[in-house]
């Protein structure tokens, strides 16, 4: 399975021997959830003894607090990029909506882990996890809020329309497969469309997204 | 924890001892994870032996595939019902909207399980759910594609927006919990509006969901 995981998902981590640990837990908990794994079968499939996985990370908790951190700072650095780019609301939420979508796609082993086996963190660490999460949520308020005021977004109830313009790209992740047909930008760009309405911008119908 | 299991979970469930030991291997499935969870784990949160609860289920495998089984009959039956409803096809789509996002929040620990374990059902249990799921599918297509051909929907790509429909509705059992401020209900309408917009419909904003 190491096979399928691209060697650009923790380009932060070193050395690679904690990478290799994490793609290790990531494939552990993805096929038998985190609870059924073991710091032994992490470091069996990655090809070292436990005592050489402690050497990169204290305990199986702090692991999958790695995975989780990561991805979530990842989709973070991704939101705030689009917030802060060019181009008007309609413009930088097509383009956030793209990207944050296409990234829980293409990394959906790693956001499937993320979304539902961080409930197992210590409350520490969850809170940490929670704190990147509410950052990206006001982020995309922000840019929600300011669609409005500009006058190309007509939104009934914000703080609904945010949680679903996050919750369609979130959950990505829990269907989409290396067998499906729709490219990660390809759905990036209908999904993009769909939010755009959503938000009572109406992109025009006659160029639909595929193109 | 047994508390927060609405009594009316599974009424077609008999005897009530089935219902009780498919309440049990919920709760220790949703804390714990399939994989972790074994038969005398919820044999005892049921306060029962291994031995009785083989009476009513052969195996682990056969009460999850229950689970998986009546959640998703249960939101066919639901989804059935709207479209068969009365109506045009904008306020049989909010109907169905309203419904399938309460479903999921108001069962959020059932749609969870079935969401994120049925990966471990054997391909045979798998079929048989993976038949009721595009049952869904087709019958929010057969809606979508009824309100294209009367001119109220306007949708660039239909299977995409099907998708984004089920997606949002079923997101909804990933970050719903009993501390969740908005109710059900409203969530339902929030959510309705939400994607009769995604859809074309254009419901009239100055009467916001939530009313």
């Amino acid at each position: 399975m190491t096979s399928s995981l691209p060697d650009d998902l923790w380009p932060d981590v070193q050395p690679e021997t904690a990478r290799r640990l994490m793609h290790a837990g990531l494939e552990c908990f993805a096929r038998r959830g985190y609870h059924a794994t073991t710091t032994r079968d992490i470091a069996a499939a990655a090809g070292m003894s436990s005592g050489a996985l402690y050497v990169y990370f204290p305990s199986k908790v702090a692991l999958l607090f790695e995975i989780g951190r990561s991805g979530h700072e990842q989709t973070l650095a991704l939101v705030e990029g689009a917030v802060a780019g060019n181009g008007d609301p309609v413009e930088r939420m097509r383009g956030l909506v793209e990207e944050f979508t296409a990234w829980h796609a293409r990394r959906h082993a790693v956001a499937r882990v993320v979304a539902y086996e961080l409930q197992s963190l210590p409350e520490e660490e969850y809170r940490v996890v929670v704190k990147i999460r509410r950052r990206i949520e006001q982020l995309v308020q922000g840019l929600v809020s300011e669609g409005i005021e500009a006058g190309v977004f007509q939104v009934g109830d914000v703080r609904a329309a945010v949680r679903a313009v996050l919750s369609l790209g979130i959950d990505v992740a829990r269907w989409y497969d290396d067998r499906s047909r729709t490219s990660p930008s390809v759905l990036g760009r209908q999904y993009a469309d769909l939010v755009l309405r959503m938000l009572g911008a109406a992109p025009d119908l006659r160029s639909p997204a595929g193109r």
